[in-house]
């Protein structure tokens, strides 16, 4: 299998062949901006690590990783829409650089685009790409919609929250390694057990994020603790603790979850106290852990060299910000 | 070959059928309800109707047909935001019925919902009719960014202003042929031809609702005439009076065009007073002329019955509101 960090290599250098420079200016330069600001390319590394261990080698999977990696950042170009959100990744968003016409179409535009790069897939296997793609990017759509639907709900179950981080995320992080198994010559169950390892890893990656912005460390977490409890974003802690906390402690989370004015410190101190009360951090923690087991069950089925085992293990610690 | 009357029979039964009532109903109702505010179904029913001179039959292009009109209604849907439209074929458009962010998710998913669509092609010419629906649909944006890009203008070119309307509008006609010819098993050269007839016509098509909105009768028409003019839209007869007046009356007419407060009939007769001393109507009427013949050409290199002949020259007639 090759490493993570040579499948990110080799996505990066085909990212940038396909330049974007093209006429008018106006529509295509806002598409290589927002594919220029980086990232970590975490979904086509995965479609080229998971073609990588079988037969035919990653680049057979070079269409399909670019065109996953298009796709989503297409996905963050709408979603910033939506989420009136000023800055990407330490930049200004395209809505805010340019405007908001010009996000909407630029986006179209380069939803095209992952479609145009995925049809570069090799003939006999481009059904069942076009197939899995195309019902991701369906499922990631209503994840969204869902996620938009919650904000407007003071009560969200824990299955609708999992089932709905699982669409916006969790599928396309699952298609990823499984388009790029078949890619690579694999087999249905090898392709589905990608699948599957995937979809528990973008559970875990998710659930991962939601618990770094209240218990993270800043220094590690990279960005100010709390960011979810001032933008009152419904994450699993807060699904968790309406879920189990009691009446009067439920009813002041949602009023804290409804007031805009209070001074920061103040709100995210008061929120926290009724996450810590219901343990929100250690059932959360063991979401995670569930999930990664989930995965690695995958994986033990899966991959036969031990070598394999060891490296994707890593990845998955690496991927969570942990220690090897 | 079949009629545009079955055609478009076939292409509203086969819509219906896809029904968008899946969950999210908040993602999928909007998409449902632009498909179901009809229209003319023009383009599927150009697929079909091309599908059918050749060997294979309609059948074959039903998958390309119903992509395309679901690829048309989404450029609609995010068209209507960019435009602010209120009302889109009588009734409140997506944007105000639900709201902006619907809009765009639902957009989105119904541009998938399209490629979706068209994955049912036949495998064996589904390469080829992917390339040319997503080079073209890729074209339409650009046609769009192009308008955006010209409203901030005062000087557009006669090459320039045909450019886009070729690109927003005409090639997405021509591909519809084009399309379908393939699917109905025509060779290479016949598929040519009809995207050459498909690209005339559209061109023809979209200066015939230019030079209405000035010139045409408003019992006929549909519509109260002037509203290009009042909503300061630079159409081809604004280009070829821009391109044809004196310094003063070029100057006149982009003052017209940058007001907004001054009375409808007067804004209207005053416009219309430079077109008139220019000659746009005429003009214009000849350039309809020239892509007809155009179009004609290329359907006399093609068509061998003169049945065939006879029923497209009619459907020309038909399309541009013309008594047979």
């Amino acid at each position: 299998m090759i490493t993570l960090k040579d499948a990110k290599a080799i996505a990066d250098k085909e990212l940038i062949r396909f330049g974007f420079t093209r006429d008018p200016v106006s529509l295509y330069e806002p598409i290589g901006y927002i594919l220029s600001l980086g990232g970590k390319r975490l979904r086509p590394s995965l479609t080229l690590m998971a073609a990588s261990i079988f037969g035919k080698g990653p680049e057979h999977a070079v269409p399909a990783a670019c065109a996953i990696e298009v796709f989503h950042n297409f996905t963050l170009l709408h979603d910033d829409i939506m989420d009136q959100a000023p800055m990407r990744r330490g930049h200004p968003t395209v809505q805010v650089k340019w405007n908001t016409n010009t996000a909407i179409l630029s986006g179209d535009a380069m939803l095209i685009e992952a479609f145009r790069i995925l049809h570069g897939t090799r003939p006999d296997i481009l059904p069942a790409v076009t197939e899995i793609f195309t019902q991701t990017a369906l499922e990631v759509c209503e994840g969204q919609q869902y996620d938009m639907d919650y904000e407007k709900r003071d009560v969200i179950s824990e299955s609708e929250y999992l089932r709905m981080i699982e669409l916006k995320t969790a599928v396309l992080i699952a298609a990823s390694m499984k388009i790029g198994a078949i890619c690579g010559g694999s087999d249905t169950r090898e392709a589905e057990l990608l699948y599957e390892a995937g979809r528990n890893i973008g559970l875990a990656f998710q659930l991962q994020d939601d618990l770094l912005d209240t218990y993270g460390d800043p220094e590690v977490f990279g960005k100010a603790i709390g960011g979810d409890i001032l933008a009152n974003k419904k994450t699993y802690l807060f699904v968790m603790a309406s879920e189990r906390s009691a009446d009067s402690e439920r009813k002041e989370l949602l009023r804290l979850y409804s007031v805009t004015d209070m001074e920061s410190e103040t709100k995210i101190s008061k929120v926290k106290g009724i996450f810590d009360a219901c343990h929100t951090e250690s059932i959360t923690m063991d979401k995670i852990e569930y999930y990664l087991q989930q995965a690695k069950i995958c994986f033990d089925a899966l991959l036969t060299s031990e070598e394999n085992r060891i490296q994707f293990s890593g990845l998955l610690d690496h991927l969570l910000g942990r220690k090897a």
